[in-house]
Order: structure tokens, then C-alpha cells, then sequence
């Protein structure tokens, strides 16, 4: 299939990247983007994030309901001085009414940046094949980049003293969720010890494990998959995730069973793990199921500091994606412009 | 239940400052909202807004679908520079799928000003006790304090001659909904008379009398609670709301047979209120049951200036409770962090 | 059923022009929209659009549920400076819970523009009767006004060598369609000659024609209603569009054994039309029924800029229909009321 004519060269930018995966980025280029968030995180808070997103607006395709990416991206867009739009799925009907490709290349020649929460990788790679703006994996059934990239700025930020990032032990506890994948995917890449622990029938796939010791042949990280929660001791980070999702509601009172209680995130899990160790958690969570309130509430915990920085990587993943392509205009532009459209206007 | 030592200390402003009720507010600092509202009704009305809201969000929860407040809030922001997010009940499960209390927090992270309209005080009591912004409450079941700051500014655009606020009688005909309870303590708080004219089973209950009559101690009002519909008589305003709302479907009829005829605003009970009375609803209202079309529409009316003026209430509530915590930047620390960023950019 | 005397003199600009169809502009005022566009589209691709509807919001009100209209004027409105509301069924009872002539002027009171897409054309014309700011027709049973000018705009863009709009032949192939009526009426205005060619029971009826004859008098236009098929050699542009609706599904089958295979735009069709021909659809198209996919990606297309000419149109408007009635500040005014406000917050 051959975009028309008309589209094909003007509006493809050389310069096009998506985010649908932090695989496609090297770790330099991550470590780009997580300094960027630095810089944008410090304007906020004195209120002076230059607006480098001004008139442009993300399109926002969310084919299930979601608070934090909603929010995130909305606020992120606000902030730089553009707009976001939330279609949701009785707005758009991807892949119903209209096809991915046609819908891609639409969105494409109205908005800046597509970001799509979608049930289906595919369908996020499908856009991503068509549309002639960046898009963003904003959560399919496989991945959560975005996410990721608030949880290892957050790990930057909560650094043992004298530990950098590579020198983290990272223990995702529980079922092998998007975001357990995206961040055996990230950990690796940056040198961590990456554990996956959870009961054999809910681990990595092989598929995942083989992505990651890619990684780690770059990276010097290290890989464990273990049913073994013994494991905790001595992590600088521990991580929970929901036991099931939308879609496993029958699986539920297996799924329960066999997490709890070995699999629950306590304090007693905490203090095993060490004195200075770090708790975090996509949200929102079950504290009568994947990790007590105590835990969510204790001295370990830096969940709301996570969630802070998913503002903080979507303000910084808009502009790096598109400042390449967005020309800045000059004095002279600007003022030809609306001079040329006003003095117009006030002879009609 | 404690915050996380990580968000405690950095976030929460002294300065911080929930619009619950009018209750939490003194008669001045009403009077300064009342004052800010006028400057920015002239401003918009010269087209010339100070952006004080430019680059802040406020989140918009809706249990209940809105005209009014979803419009006023939105339109608001955006004057001011800002943005508003439309969080529906699809889009958020306050207290299901994630507590109030983590809610309140991530949203406070993100976005600059909560605004909820609940099915229950409660929630919005909640969000506000978790929050560190401030939370608006933009209805519940009890109060409606943004829609009687809009009252309040009618009642002073349009003052008999020669009157204050303090000089006015006010009816409130009908149900004792919450429109009625807020007007009830603003009113006695602004040292008015207050009449809720309704049918006895329907009356506002004892308690919202005791918070009236201690806010008359300090002011000179007057507080009337009657059946007696004769008591419009002489009344500067009467005000109508629905007879029945969501939830009391079983009760219509038996509703619709007590308040009506007797309860319902016509011509002819405006003409008893006097020449100069002036009728308000906070609309949606139904002309065929608690007032006549011919009132909404005849000499009397003032129902959508009220209704314009939600949005002066609303630019001059998100600045008035935001402008303390909203540092100002100096042009130096713009362009500090617009060079850092640009020039960043230029080498990624 | 008059308006209260509070509100008539004030908000209802002499200049107050709503855009429900074509038919109420002339050809020189379409011809200054299209020019506008031209400048809009420029200022677009340079970056540098004039903020001509700053801190201004439309309200846009969808009883259906749609991708483009709605994408490009949010759009629109964040480009220019402005907001977008976006009002779902939902959201916004036209009529139900609230009239038409309320909704009207509640909406007036807060926002700029209201664009509506609707069932019924009398409720965008009922809008417009009691709206005082611009109403816009986003699409109803009978008319969709605003695809036309992207359509207009889009042939503009694409015309043959040598020729000049009314040189164009333009063939609608299909049903008798709100865009069928809406080009028919637009077409013969500017002097083309517009061939419906469609299966006699779905032609377009009398009264559109009368129309169109009392355009074609004045423009020297020419219109064609047939069922031949053959009628497409040697048009400049072919026009698909679905040949079923929403409330249209019990006719389905019999529609599309009239309309199938006789009236689906294939490349054999187009090649007959001529090696320059245009393709147009205003999508979602259905790639099985109305047209082939290798007609949609193929050389004759035009579809995606057309689509994009959807937001063309959009800024266009709305700076427009608002330009007259939105005061510019002076530099004076602005300071006054930035310092009046500024001022008084600093001593509250």
C-alpha cells in the first residue's frame, strides 16, 4: 500500500521517530530524554517551561479508560503552551469505521503527535506505520514505555548515595505485566540487575528473557526470573503491579491465589530488602491485594513522586519528538503573516 | 494515614485553601471575590484577561453530567492561559477503582486545581483532605457554593436603587435542594433576610437553620422558613429550582402534586414580589413546572446574566485560590531555562 | 418568545452572522473565505499563525459521534490561540433537559462560537435563532456547509491546468447525501457544472435542484441529475461518499444492490473521467463499497489533503465569523487591567 502522491513528500519528515518501545532508542539516547525531563521538571517548578509545544496539539486515542496517561498528557501539552485532544473509543473506531492507515494519516495532517493507549500492540504499530507524526505508545497489552520512563527518572532521583543507575538492583515483584516487560527491557539496557519475581506460570515469557540478554551484552546487566521472594533481599528498588487485568476477570480467584500472600508487597518485604531500599508502583493499586497500605504509605514508598514524573517524561517526550520538525518562525515571519491575514480581515 | 515523607513537606502550601462552602470564607473575603469577579467581568468584556492561569490545569471531575459548571470551568481556563481536563465518571472511579486519597494526591501532582462535582459531600471532602492544591467544590449533594458566588454578583449588578446586599430580601421558592442550603448561608452571612418558602415536608432542615442563625449573630440577617407562599411579598428576589432531581424519580409525583400550583414562580407572584423584583434560577428549569416560561422570559428575569456570570465566578475562584502559590517568574529565570532547553535540543 | 431585556442590547452584535449553509453567503464572500484559508494554510506551514482567537472557546455540540469535525477544530481553536469544548450527547440534552432556545443562550453568554453536529437541521437553526454569538453547522440530515469549503479550498489546490473553478466539471457519484446537497448548492454558486449521478430512487429531490437553478442563474452554472454512469467522461473531479447512514441499516441490502456495482468509483472509472482527474471523499470511506482502495491510494486521490483542508477551513472560520465582534486590546488596556487585577491580589 502507497501513500497518495499529494502526502508523500511533503509532509514526511527524515527526522520522523515514535516511541512505541524504549528498544528502538539506544541508551544514550534514553539518557537524553531522562536529562531533558530533568530540565523540564526544574522549569515547572519555577514556573517557566518555555513553550516549545505552542499551537500544536497531541491526539490523544485511548481505547481504554486511563487516569495518569490522560492527565499526563493533557497537563504535559497544557504546560508547553499546546493542546490535547481525548478521543475516546466511542469518539474514534480504529479499525471499525475506518481503517488504521486512513485513520494514521488523518490525525497525521491535524495534529502533531498521536499518542494511543490501545488493547492491541498492532494497533499502535499500525498507526505508527501510516501516520506521518510521531506516535507514542501510550499502554498496549505488551508495553508501557512512557511509564518507564517516569519510573527510571524517579530512580534517578532516589539514588542510594554513591549507586548510579547501573549499579541498581531492581525487583519487579508479580505477574508479567507491560510493565514488568518495558522495564526488564529498560533495566537491562542501562546495566541494572534486572529480577523478575513471581510464580513460574505468571513469569517472562522466553520471548522477553532473550530481548533482554540482548541488552545485556551491551549493557553488563543481569537477568533473573525466579519464583524464589527470597530474592528481595538486598534490592535497591522493588516494584508491584495489579495481579489481573481488564479481560482476566475469569482467571481472578486462580490469579489471587496463587500471588497471595507470597507475592504481596509488605513491609516486612521492604525491610528485607534493606533499610534504604525504594518502593514503586504504576498505579492505581489494590492495597488489599498486590501491597499493603503500609507499604504505599511508609517511609519506602515513592509512588506519588512516580506519578509526578509521568507529567514529567510526557512534557519531555512531546518536545523530543517533534522539536526537529517544528521550524521555529522568525520575527519577520510572524509579523508578515498576521499582517497579511489582519490587513486582509479589515477589508472584508 | 500519613502522606509520604517524599511529597509532604514540598508540595503543601501553607497558603492552601479549598472552596467547600462559603461557610470557610468570611463576609470580607467574600466581598473580595465578589470584587475580583467585577474586574474580571470588565476585563473580559475589553477583550484584555490577565493570563494568570497561563500554563495551569484544572482538573474537572463529573459524577453527574453539567452544562454550566463543565462550561463555565472550561471557558474559564482558558481565558486565563490555562487548560481544563473533562474527567467524567467513565474516565475516573473515584473510590473503586482507586481510594480518594490517592486520587487526590496523583491529581494534585499534575494539575493545579481540583474541581469535583459529587454525587456525596463526602467525596469532595475527601479529595480536599488528600489534595495539596485546591479543590473547588462544583457541586455535591448538599452545596453548590460556585453557583452562589455567581448569585450573589447578579443580586449586586442588579440592586434596587438606593440598596446593599444587606438590604435585600431574598425568596427561595420550593425544595430544599442545595442550591437552597448555600444561598441560605451566604445570604444570612451577607446579613439579608433569607425566605425559604416551601411546603413543610420539604423545608430546609434544622440543622442548616442552626448555621444560619450563627451566621446572622455576627450579621444583622434574618432567616424565615414557611410554607406560607404569601411571604413573597415585598421580596427583592425570588429564586426557583427544580422540584425534583436525580435519584428521586419514585417521589416525582408525589413531589410534583405538593409543590405545584402553589410553589410555582408566575407573573403573577412576581408582580406581588413588587415592581423591581427580580427573578434567578440556576437552570436547567422547567417551565412547565417550578416557573413559567413567561417569567424566564418577562422584565423580571435575570437568568442568563446569573448563568454568564458562573464564568466570572469561576476565572476569579481559579486565580483567587491559585495566585499565592503560583510564583511568578522573573524574565532572567525564563530565559534561563528556555536558553538550557533550546540549547540542549540543538545537540540531541 | 422574546429575550430578557438583561441580555438583547448588550451581546447581539449587528455584524452577528452564523454559517448553517453556503446559500446565505455570496459567491465574493465563499471566494474571501477560500483566500482566507490560503493565508491560514501558509501561516501553518511556516509556524506562525496570528493568534486571532486567543483565550476565545467554542462549544462544539455532537448528537453524533465524529473524528474530522471534531479533530479539526479543536484544533483550530488550539492553533489560533483558543479553546474547544467538546460537548457529547451526553454531556448536553438539546431539548430535553433543557430547550433549545436555553442552550442557546447559556452557551452565548460563555463562549464565542458554537458549532454544532446534529440530527435535525431545525436544531442548529434553532440554535442559531436564539444564539448571540456565531453558530456553525458542523453537519446535519441535510447540509455539511464546512466539508464544503475544504472541498472547494481542495479543488482550488488541484485544478487542471489552465482552468479555473467555474470551468470545473464536478461528478457527485452516489446517494443523495448531505455532502451532495451541500456541493450541488456551492458548485452551481461558483458557476461549475455539478452532475448528481446516482440511481433514480436516490437522487437528489426537486427541491435541492430549485436551488441550485436559482444559482445557476445568476453564476451561468449547470446541473445534472442522472442515473448514467457514463455521465463521468471527461469530469474533472469524481466525489464519493457512503451509500448508507446511521438510521439507514434497515435499507442496507437494498441499497447496496442499487448502488453496487454500478456506481462504485473504480480506476477504470476514474481513467474514464480523464488521465487528470481528481478523487475525492470526505471519509471515512468504505473501501468494499463506495470506492476501491486502489482508487483512495492511487494518483486521481486527493483524500488526505482534503482532510487536512478540513482544518484549513475551520481556522478560517472561526476568525471569520468573530473577527468584527472580538475587540482588540490596546497595549493600554491590557496594562490597566493587569495591574488593577494585579494589584488588588496583592493585598488579599
Amino acid at each position: 500500500m502507497k501513500m497518495p502522491s499529494s502526502s508523500a513528500t511533503e509532509l514526511t519528515k527524515p527526522e520522523l521517530k515514535h516511541f512505541l518501545t524504549t528498544q528502538d532508542y539506544t541508551r544514550q539516547e534514553l539518557t537524553d530524554i531522562l536529562e531533558l525531563m530533568s530540565m523540564f521538571k526544574e522549569a515547572r517548578k519555577a514556573n517557566a517551561v518555555p513553550q516549545l509545544f505552542a499551537g500544536k496539539s497531541v491526539a490523544m486515542i485511548f481505547e481504554q479508560p486511563s487516569t495518569r496517561t490522560r492527565v499526563s498528557f493533557e497537563t504535559a501539552a497544557t504546560i508547553l503552551g499546546g493542546g490535547a485532544l481525548f478521543l475516546s473509543p466511542k469518539d474514534i473506531h480504529l479499525g471499525a469505521k475506518e481503517s488504521l492507515s486512513d485513520t494514521g494519516r488523518v490525525l497525521s495532517r491535524m495534529c502533531d503527535v498521536i499518542m494511543a493507549r490501545v488493547d492491541d500492540h498492532k494497533t499502535v504499530a499500525g498507526l505508527a506505520e501510516y501516520s506521518t507524526v510521531p506516535v507514542i505508545n501510550g499502554l498496549c497489552d505488551w508495553l508501557h514505555p512512557t511509564q518507564i520512563m517516569a519510573d527510571l527518572f524517579t530512580m534517578q532521583e532516589h539514588l542510594p548515595a554513591g549507586k548510579k543507575l547501573e549499579d541498581l538492583t531492581v525487583a519487579f515483584v508479580g505477574d508479567a505485566t507491560n510493565v514488568c516487560s518495558s522495564l526488564m527491557f529498560a533495566c537491562t539496557k542501562f546495566g541494572m540487575h534486572y529480577k523478575h519475581i513471581g510464580p513460574s506460570k505468571y513469569q517472562a515469557p522466553e520471548m522477553w528473557q532473550e530481548i533482554a540478554r540482548e541488552n545485556i551484552k551491551l549493557s553488563n546487566g543481569k537477568l533473573t526470573v525466579t519464583d524464589n521472594i527470597e530474592e528481595v533481599e538486598g534490592c535497591d528498588i522493588i516494584i508491584a503491579d495489579s495481579f489481573y487485568w481488564f479481560g482476566q476477570e475469569a482467571e481472578k480467584e486462580e490469579r489471587l491465589s496463587t500471588f497471595m500472600p507470597t507475592y504481596v508487597v509488605t513491609e516486612e518485604m521492604m525491610a528485607k530488602a534493606g533499610e534504604n531500599s525504594i518502593f514503586m508502583h504504576c498505579l492505581p493499586a489494590n492495597d488489599q491485594r498486590e501491597c499493603t497500605r503500609e507499604v504505599m504509605e511508609g517511609p519506602h514508598s515513592v509512588i506519588f513522586d512516580e506519578a509526578e514524573n509521568r507529567l514529567t517524561a510526557q512534557m519531555a517526550l512531546l518536545v523530543y519528538l517533534t522539536h526537529k520538525s517544528i521550524k521555529k518562525p522568525t520575527e519577520e515571519t510572524l509579523a508578515y503573516h498576521k499582517d497579511r491575514i489582519e490587513s486582509f480581515l479589515s477589508r472584508v
